[in-house]
């Protein structure tokens, strides 16, 4: 499989900040991925987008996911689940950076498997969001933080009995704010 | 993007079941995913994978992740994680299910989006692992539900403000076990 990366996505070093790590990136991508439809935000740019899944919880804005007609008969019984796990690609975002420096950390660069930034290899993007309501092919939820018309490519129910962990920590995020 | 799809992946349909729904695929992929590691675990077959992660957890297997050195420097400050969702490519499973009919619900299809199955257009698994150990390259970890050699796509750190809901619901499978 070959892959035309777009500008952004490339070895492009013009943006790189202090402390920043580019890695070149491999010739080809290793598997193909579907894009199985978008969701819907108010947010056309990155300023106006919530800064994460739980930032765009608390401010309660309800998007819409809407699922390509193509996998309809795939959506039944996801109408009965309070939560959601959506994954969707970040296709504007960077894929070169090993570390990285965000603007809302003035402390220095950050190693990408650490962060939750779309600014990684594979920019897939991961909400947990409340489902309001199901009508058709679109879902209504609440957490998504990502610009309208961003491409979807999972959706999954949440099990709390695999997937919350509330005593979980992220030490260098608790440290920090200490 | 041309992709040459694996002979599991495609429309073979000599192992549909009852009630299953086929879909046809798109005749090309939208975007490129890297595989970034491998995921080492004692599973060389489906039946001795765990059902799932949180079976996975239950029986307390350490696995071990093995990241390419390529990325190495986006690993630090991982290890003050206590626990990381990773991605993987579950490269064996159908891609063109939107209805299936595994074999532990002898109740009939399940549409694909209200399941965890591997089967669906985009074969990414999500597990929330219990981070044990990190040394160099290799992350040791409790809760992966994979057979060896799994491609890995992502390490995210877990942060219960965003990712933990204990509350959430699957009526459909809660409904299921009354």
């Amino acid at each position: 499989m070959t892959q035309n990366l777009p500008k952004s996505a490339g070895n492009d070093e013009s943006h790189i900040r202090p402390g920043e790590v580019v890695v070149p990136l491999p010739e080809q991508a290793d598997a193909g991925i579907y894009f199985i439809g978008r969701i819907r935000t108010p947010w056309t740019s990155r300023k106006e987008c919530p800064k994460n899944a739980r930032e765009s919880r608390e401010r309660g804005t309800v998007c819409t996911v809407e699922v390509d007609p193509r996998w309809s008969a795939a959506l039944p019984g996801v109408e009965t689940c309070s939560h959601l796990i959506l994954l969707y690609w970040m296709d504007r975002a960077r894929r070169d950076l090993a570390v990285q420096a965000p603007k809302h950390y003035s402390d220095g660069g950050r190693p990408t498997f650490a962060l939750r930034s779309p600014v990684r290899p594979n920019p897939i993007a991961l909400a947990v969001v409340e489902l309001r309501k199901v009508e058709g092919n679109v879902l209504h939820v609440v957490g998504v933080d990502c610009l309208d018309n961003t491409p979807l490519i999972d959706i999954k129910p949440y099990f709390a009995s695999a997937d919350s962990i509330p005593g979980a920590r992220v030490g260098w995020h608790t440290d920090r704010k200490r």
